[in-house]
């Protein structure tokens, strides 16, 4: 079996970059690696994920909301990340189960032991083996979301949406503290790679 | 606050013109009655059944499918049965939560708990007030639809899963023995209809 690793993060917390940091370093290094994001380009997902964004789709519930992710993730697991796991490789993958719980389960208010037993459901224990949490200051990773995107984009809804997360995080890490290592993602972009990079070696050399 | 009756049982057992035999005769007496079943012609929970149901999805895992119905439901709750029984309507809803139990939790063999506890986050106990099941021998069942159908479609896995999914019925019913009443559907189709009609009768009168 490979290793399941994923990268979590509020919005302005680098975590894309510096996943795809850590997965062009093991790429150069020569380890089978590959990198992964829900939907995963798996087409059950994929079609999910439209009815999840559809923008017509106002009316959605967060309920329904929380239990199609549950399914695209499931998909995603059976089709992509197990069988690579399968495989030996290493699997990078951008988000998972614990984005559910701090966003749907926290911030939407559906409670976390909810939301984690339909993911449960969905993953079967299928956890990731370590998560590199990319750690940040709310009024920081407001500032990078705000310098890379229309600043009308944040109403005050979107603001007080943004510190649950954040705090829906603290949450996830509390009960999840064997598995998740928090990284400090304040430092420069170049750094917070490194940082993470050095963990990912850790984990693989067990 | 309305009544919520449901209509259940397998393929074969007359559900469905049972149910809407009920719905007309409750109409024609002068019933505030709305009559649905899943999606129910909700856009987001029709779109989600195209998902389920598109034969290009070969590849779709056993509890994807079982997340995607409850994701359905939940839409259908929310945006039909719950604001007509609001509204002190009479609500006849052909299958719900129980067909899941059945059909996943049972014949596909995920467990009828561990569907329920996807169901339970779905539906937030909003059962049914009381549910119909029509009851019938496999044998009968089987008749019936092969009478209606081309006998080809009926394999042995086929055959094996009908089986199946009478068999989860007899234990859901063990289950909710309070709220599931028993109906003969062993007999005319009139006779099933005046049977059901009865029941439902004795429900609305309390």
């Amino acid at each position: 079996m490979g290793f399941f690793i994923t990268f979590e993060g509020p919005d302005g917390s680098g975590k894309t970059s510096a996943s795809m940091g850590v997965y062009n370093k093991l790429l150069e290094k020569g380890y089978d690696v590959i990198y992964t994001r829900e939907p995963g380009g798996i087409e059950i997902s994929e079609q999910i994920r439209d009815i999840i964004l559809d923008p017509k789709n106002t009316e959605m519930d967060f309920r329904t909301e929380a239990l199609l992710y549950a399914a695209s993730r499931r998909q995603h697991l059976i089709e992509k990340i197990l069988p690579a796991l399968k495989n030996n490789k290493i699997v990078i993958c951008d988000r998972f189960v614990d984005s559910s719980l701090a966003y749907q389960g926290y911030a939407r208010k559906l409670g976390i032991n909810q939301v984690y037993k339909i993911n449960q459901f969905a993953i079967e224990n299928n956890l990731p083996d370590k998560t590199l949490f990319l750690n940040i200051d709310a009024k920081t990773a407001l500032d990078r979301i705000q310098n890379r995107e229309n600043k009308d984009r944040l109403d005050q809804e979107a603001l007080s949406f943004h510190n649950d997360v954040f705090d829906g995080y603290q949450e996830v890490i509390k009960i999840f503290k064997d598995r998740i290592i928090i990284i400090d993602a304040s430092k420069t972009e170049e750094e917070v790679i490194e940082s993470c990079f050095n963990e990912v070696i850790k984990i693989i050399n067990g």
